[in-house]
C-alpha cells in the first residue's frame, strides 16, 4: 500500500495536536499542516495572560514552532497558506500560499480544524486600527502594542467568557475597563447564583454596563474614539476589544457540500467523521455530544478542542477511537473571583428534562472553618428529580473552585447520583479542604431533598412569592444584621418552644445566614406539624447577593 | 410509641456528626452523647496546623462546644464520662462520670464512635512527660506548651501520614525535627514513585532516618533525653511525638461480644450496623468497603469517618441509608510538596487483581508550560489490564495535586476506564491548568498502552534489568545532562535515520527527560521493525528520583 497523505487544515491548538497524534499512529504517512498565519501552534486560551503581564514574553504562548513539528513529527508545515477549495469526491484540496501560488493536493484523509472567528459586530462606525477581537497572536500583538503606546481606556464588547478573561487581563495590567453586555446578565451559560457572583466581582473592578446596546461609534484618524449607546450614553475609548460572540469557520466545508448544523458548526460522529468520506473535523468548529442528552452542542473551548483533535488525528491515521460526550466544563478567573461550571445549567437542563430538574444551592467554605484563609464558596447543584442523577454543578469562590468542578465533571460524565456524590471520598487536609468537602455538602443537601426530607426555595422564587408566605428568620440570637422585611424572628434554638406562633395554614419559608440552620429548622418543623416548610437555599447571603443590582 | 433513646459514644468528629444527623431525622428522640475528655467536638485532623502556627488559637479547633450541641440539636452531652460496659441483649450501656458515679442507661440504638488510639510503642525507657501521640486536644496542649517553653529538638516516631503532618507543622514552626521510620520507605500505602518524591521533600527539611529501629530511650527528671537506635546511633531530644501506628478503640465492643475484624476494627454492614442488634458503629474504629474489591479495609481518616457517622446517625434514628464503598483518598502536605492518592496503590491492586494490573507514570505540569509558576507534577495511574478500569491514582507536586486526586476519586468510584479519563472534560484556564490536563495526560498514556500502542517500563524494573537491555537515550540534541550509563545516544529527531544502529534481537528501552519524547520514539520504533520497544515511565527524572538514597 502506498503511504497515505493526511492534510490538516488549521494551526493554533487543534491542527498541530491532530497532526502529532496522526504521526504517532502512522510514522510513514505524509502529513501536511496548512495555516494561514505565520504562527502555527499557539495557545489561544493564553492571550489574556500576556495582557495581564503574567506571561511576560508573547513568544511563550507559541507552544511549538513549525521547526519542532517538522523535526520531531516530520510534519510538512505550510505557513501563510490557505485552503481555498475542497473536493471531497476527488479527495483534493486546493491551497494558495502567501505568494499566490496555487497547489492542488490529493489526500487520503483531511482533518478540518479551522476553529472559530470573533466577528466585529455590524455597528455603524465600529471599525478602525484600535478595534480588535482577541483570538490570534496578531490580535494580541496589536493590543499589546497599543498598551505599550499608552492606551488606557479599554472598552470590551461582550460579557461572555472571552470578554471576562480580557477584562481580567486588562484590569491586572492597570487599564481602565468598561465592559458592555447587551443582555441583563453576564455569562449566559451560567445560572443566576454564580452569574450574579460574577457580576459583583466584575463590577468591583470595571465599569460594568449590563443591558447596554451599542448604537454606533465615532472615529478620528482611523481610530474609534467614542462608543455611543442606544440609551444615549457614551464612552470615550482608546481601544475596543470585541468579544461579542464567535462563529465557526466552516465556509470551506459548506461550499464543499459537507453537512453542517444549523449554527454552522461541522456535523461529526463519535469518530469525528464528517458527512464526507475521508474528511474529519475537530477543534472549535465542531459540535460535540452533550453528556446528558447526547444532543450536539457547540462549546468552542480549548479542552474540548484538544480531545476532538486527538481523536481526529488518530482516526485519520487509521485508528478507531471514539469521542466521549463532553460535560462542558468552564473555569474563568474574574480578578479576585473564580467562577466555574460543568454539565448543564438549570435552564439548559430544563430544556432537556422539563420539570424533572431541581437545583440546590449552598454557601460553603473552601476549607475547614478553623483554617485561616478559608474562603466562602457558592455551589449550585443541578440534579434530576426522578433519579437523583447529577446534571450540573456551578461554583464561585476565591480558592479551590477548579477542584470541585473537576470532581463534579467526573461524576457527571460517569452518571453518579446525588447520594453517591454526597458520600464521595475526596482528599482531605486542612490547608486544602474540609472533612466534609463543599461538594459533599451541596450533594448532601440535594440528597436530603431527593429523599423528601426537606425542600428548598431559591432566592428568585422567594422574591416573587414573598407576599403569600410566612417567612421565619431562624438565625441564632444576636445574629440580627440585615434580614428580610416582614420575617418573623424565631432563633433556631427557640423554634421548638415557639411553634404556636406559626400559622399551619400558610406556607412557611425559613432562612438562616448560610442555609445550614435553616435546614435544621425545616427538619424540626417537618416533624412537628409543618411538613411543607421550605428552606431558603444558600441562606440570607444568597438572597442578599441576588438583591444587589438585580 | 415512646420516644427512642439514642446513645452516642465518642466525641471529636464522628460522635457529634452522628448525633446531629440523628436529630435531623428524629426531633423527639432522647440523644445522649458520651465523651471521656472535656472537649467534645474537635478537629483531630487540624492539630498539626496549630503546631505550625497557621491556626493561631487552639480553641479554633473546637468545632462546636457542648453548649452548641445542646442548644441547637438538644443533645444531652456527658463530658468526662466513660462507657465501661455494654449489654447489647438488654440494650443497656453502663457509664461512669468524672466523679465516679455509675449510671446504667437503656437505649434503643447505640452509635459506637470511639475512634482510634496512637499507642506508645513498647520500647524500653520510652515514657515520660515529653512523650506524646498527637491525637487529642490534650496532646496538642502538651506539645504546644513544650514548644512555648523552649523545646526545639523534636523526634517523630513513624513515617505515615500522621508523622508527616506533625513534621510539616513542626518544621514550619522552626523546630529541629528528626523523623524515624522502621521501614525503608515512607507512606506504606503509596507506590514507589510518589513515596520517593515524599522522601526527597522531607529529607530536605528534616533529619530523616529510614530503616531506623528504636532500641531504647534514656531519661532524666521524668523526661526522655535521648533515643537509642538498634544500629548504635542516638538522637538527643527535647520532645518525642509518637505516630507509629494506630489501633481501633473497640475493647468495649469486644467485651460485649460484638463481631470485630482480625485487625480489631468493628465489623459493619453498609447500613453501619454491627453484629449486635441496635448497635451501630462509625468513625475511625470501623472498616469500610474498599471500592475495587468490596473487601473491608481500615482507613482511619476524617473524610471517611464523617461519611460513616452520617449514615450511622441517620439509621440509628430510623433512616435507611447506605454507605458507598470508599476510595481511600489521602492528601498530605510535606512542607513544600503535596502528595496524594486515591483508590488502590499498585501493590494493593495486585493483591486484589493479581497480574491484571498495570501502572503508568508521567511527569506533567500543573499548568500550561507558558504560565509562570507551572510546577512539575508526578502522576501514577494504576489500571486494570483486561478492562482498562481506573484502579488508583497517586500524585505529587506543589500546586493542584488535590484537584487531580478528587477528579480521580470520582472516576474510580464510578468505575470509569482509562479511555474515558483520557477524554474527561476538565475545567481549563491557564492560571489553573492545561487544555490537556495532567490527569488526561496520564490517562492518555495508559490508554495508549491499553490499546497496545506502546509499553512502558518502570524505573525500578529498568534498574534490575539494565544489563540485559539495549538502552537508547532519545533526548533532543543538546539535552545531555545526566543520563544513564551504557545508553546509546540517538536524539529523537535522528531516530528514524539511525535505526540500523539498533539490534533487533535485543529488548529495547528508550528514555527521554520526562517520558514524552520517549513515547514518540516507541511509536516510531513499533512501526519500523522494533515492536517490543518500551519507554521509561516518567523519563529520566523519575529514574533519577528513584536513584537518590533509594
Amino acid at each position: 500500500m502506498a503511504e497515505r497523505t493526511i492534510v490538516v487544515l488549521g494551526g493554533a491548538l487543534s491542527g498541530p495536536t491532530a497532526a502529532a497524534r496522526a504521526r504517532e499512529l502512522d510514522d510513514r504517512a505524509r502529513i501536511v499542516l496548512v495555516e494561514r498565519n505565520t504562527r502555527v501552534s499557539y495557545a489561544v486560551g493564553g492571550l489574556a495572560y500576556h495582557l495581564s503581564g503574567e506571561v511576560p514574553a508573547m513568544d511563550a504562548l507559541d507552544r511549538e514552532d513549525d521547526g519542532f513539528l517538522e523535526a520531531y513529527y516530520r510534519v510538512d508545515v505550510r505557513k501563510r497558506t490557505e485552503a481555498i477549495a475542497l473536493d471531497p469526491t476527488a479527495r483534493v484540496v486546493t491551497l494558495r500560499d502567501g505568494a499566490g501560488a496555487i497547489e492542488r493536493l490529493a489526500y487520503d484523509a483531511l482533518i478540518y480544524g479551522l476553529g472559530a472567528a470573533s466577528p466585529i459586530p455590524d455597528v455603524p462606525g465600529l471599525a478602525g486600527d484600535n478595534v480588535r477581537a482577541l483570538r490570534t497572536m496578531g490580535d494580541l500583538d496589536a493590543v499589546a502594542s497599543a498598551l505599550a503606546a499608552g492606551a488606557r481606556r479599554f472598552a470590551i464588547v461582550g460579557g461572555g467568557p472571552f470578554g471576562l478573561e480580557a477584562a481580567d487581563g486588562l484590569v491586572r495590567r492597570g487599564a481602565e475597563v468598561t465592559l458592555l453586555e447587551r443582555n441583563a446578565t453576564l455569562l449566559p451559560r451560567f445560572g443566576d447564583a454564580v452569574s450574579t457572583a460574577a457580576r459583583r466581582a466584575l463590577a468591583a473592578k470595571v465599569d460594568l454596563r449590563l443591558g447596554a446596546a451599542l448604537a454606533s461609534a465615532e472615529s478620528a484618524n482611523g481610530k474609534v474614539t467614542r462608543l455611543l449607546l442606544a440609551d444615549g450614553g457614551s464612552i470615550a475609548v482608546d481601544y475596543v476589544i470585541v468579544a461579542a460572540g464567535v462563529r465557526p469557520r466552516t465556509e470551506l466545508l459548506a461550499s464543499a457540500g459537507v453537512a453542517l448544523h444549523p449554527d454552522g458548526t461541522a456535523r461529526i460522529d463519535d469518530r469525528t467523521r464528517t458527512s464526507a468520506e475521508g474528511v474529519f473535523a475537530c477543534g472549535s468548529c465542531v459540535s460535540v455530544s452533550q453528556v446528558i442528552s447526547g444532543a450536539p452542542v457547540w462549546w468552542p473551548q480549548a479542552a474540548i478542542a484538544d480531545k476532538t483533535a486527538q481523536i481526529a488525528g488518530a482516526n485519520a491515521a487509521g485508528g478507531d477511537e471514539r469521542l466521549m460526550p463532553a460535560t462542558g466544563s468552564m473555569l474563568i478567573r474574574i480578578v479576585d473571583l473564580v467562577v466555574a461550571r460543568t454539565g448543564l445549567s438549570y435552564d439548559e437542563a430544563r430544556v432537556v428534562l422539563g420539570d424533572d430538574v431541581a437545583r440546590t444551592v449552598v454557601n460553603a467554605r473552601s476549607q475547614d472553618t478553623f483554617f485561616p484563609g478559608a474562603a466562602p464558596m457558592l455551589l449550585e447543584l443541578i440534579w434530576q428529580r426522578s433519579t437523583g442523577r447529577v446534571i450540573g454543578v456551578e461554583a464561585s469562590g476565591q480558592v479551590g473552585v477548579d477542584r470541585r468542578i473537576d470532581a463534579a465533571s467526573s461524576a457527571i460524565a460517569a452518571g453518579l447520583g446525588v447520594e453517591q456524590l454526597a458520600q464521595l471520598d475526596l482528599g482531605y487536609s486542612p490547608p486544602f479542604g474540609a472533612a466534609r468537602d463543599p461538594l459533599n455538602v451541596v450533594a448532601t443537601a440535594a440528597s436530603s431533598e431527593h429523599k423528601g426530607l426537606g425542600a428548598t426555595i431559591s432566592p428568585g422564587e422567594l422574591r416573587t412569592a414573598l407576599g403569600s408566605l410566612q417567612l421565619v428568620d431562624v438565625r441564632p440570637e444576636g445574629d440580627d444584621a440585615g434580614g428580610i422585611a416582614g420575617a418573623k424572628r424565631i432563633p433556631i434554638t427557640a423554634l421548638r418552644d415557639r411553634l404556636d406562633e406559626l400559622d399551619a395554614a400558610k406556607p412557611i419559608v425559613v432562612f438562616s445566614a448560610s442555609g445550614r440552620h435553616g435546614w435544621l429548622a425545616v427538619r424540626i418543623l417537618a416533624q412537628r406539624g409543618f411538613p411543607g416548610a421550605r428552606n431558603l437555599a444558600g441562606g440570607l447571603s444568597a438572597f442578599d447577593r441576588e438583591g444587589v443590582g438585580g
